[in-house]
């Protein structure tokens, strides 16, 4: 792919377009608009997060696939030695699969050479949704300013996509959106309500964006269910220098 | 229908829940939940605003129809003496029809007594997607607070369900159910994360709400069209004391 290549930003004709929708299903109709489009999706807690932590560690590339049956078949013909099963289901382990979905457990140890087949319900769906993109991008606040500095490099229009939660709005992935918005140079571009919204939202708690999720009903849930150090990991931004980009059922980093 | 004949707010057991939704595609996983509850569907620029107007002024019902044709098949089946034929597309008069889309033209010397044959592309969409709500009220700034009495009597929880654009998050929608939320007595409720940053945004802004939307996407694109007199009535909260609902095809005052 030309579009993360480029040694530096293509001068740009227009300003940059930035549309954020709230959830997969909102941009059922965007599928023209979306094939001229970077991409990025956002799953902040925790499929994306997870992912580019996983890759920056060394995994190979990810598989992600929406059903726990569809993991194990593809688990059973593949190589075992060189796969493991990964996801969760509400936020918590699948029996029988080697890794969950917390960032902690995708040490350098566990994962370097190793593809991962993950499952995970909004993060993956979020990816399909977006399959017929020019460029897809997987984006968490670990990973904002490289995301947003390939996006930059692409010379395309940007269109974010947060993966929700069963079509709703998640405040974590909004703020992430902000992040990026704010990194993609956002007082130059032409932005849409949301992608206004969010920027205007990341810049008011970036002080603080642990504390902006306090009252928020995922990060609420993970918190309650003992994954608080999680939430700290993955509420931290720029950490990592890693771009995820999925192609043909496949994610990897860019090279 | 009895959730609007109580004479005051029933004893509830349990603090009132609140969801509220981007666009109607992101409701589509929610057809069970939207059965046991009070949706109020906002279009404030401009479906909810006209036709809430229009019923306070004497407009007998108004049938909310998707397409062109849809009207005019319904109207030369109808009393023509006691229908008007009325909508917009991209926010214009359709050419034939009796009214388009602004609240202006809906005098009550044009409308009382008359049934409206409405077409409006998301208004109309999002009513059809909530069509399996328990109770449906059409809410707007204009009635916040009549919209948000009728669903505290009601005992139910709420679903606030914005029209959006095409998919699209719209700024006013947002501001519009942030009113509403504070109005249903916000601090007492379960929040889901955009009921909370519609709220909180509404806070921010509800002193001038107008001013909220200079920079938003619909309201731009309408003031260039010539329609700033018409944002200028839509966005005067609390000004009509009247509750549109619909059920079985037909939107009618709560009676």
């Amino acid at each position: 792919m030309v579009y993360h290549t480029h040694a530096h930003t293509p001068e740009r004709m227009n300003p940059m377009k930035i549309s954020t929708f709230a959830s997969p299903q909102a941009i059922v109709e965007e599928g023209l608009t979306i094939k001229q489009r970077f991409v990025i999706v956002i799953d902040t807690l925790r499929a994306t997060s997870v992912i580019t932590a996983a890759l920056s560690r060394g995994a190979k590339g990810v598989i992600p696939v929406m059903e726990i049956e569809e993991a194990v078949r593809l688990y059973q013909n593949l190589d075992n030695e060189r796969t493991l099963l990964c996801g969760e289901r509400e936020g918590n382990p699948i029996p029988g699969f080697h890794l969950g979905n917390s960032a902690m457990e995708y040490t350098p140890a566990a994962v370097a050479g190793k593809t991962l087949i993950m499952t995970t319900t909004n993060g993956t769906r979020a990816i399909h949704a977006a399959g017929q993109a020019r460029a897809l991008a997987l984006g968490c606040l670990l990973n904002a300013a490289a995301v947003a500095a390939g996006a930059r490099r692409s010379g395309l229009d940007v269109t974010i996509l947060c993966a929700g939660t069963r079509g709703r709005f998640t405040l974590e992935d909004i703020l992430t959106a902000g992040a990026i918005v704010e990194r993609l140079g956002a007082p130059d571009a032409v932005m849409d309500d949301l992608s206004m919204l969010s920027h205007d939202l990341y810049l008011r708690h970036y002080g603080d964006l642990k504390g902006a999720l306090r009252q928020c009903t995922h990060a609420s849930y993970l918190a309650e269910a003992g994954y608080g150090q999680d939430i700290d990991y993955c509420m931290q931004a720029d950490l990592l220098n890693a771009v995820p980009y999925y192609e043909k059922g496949l994610v990897m980093l860019e090279r």
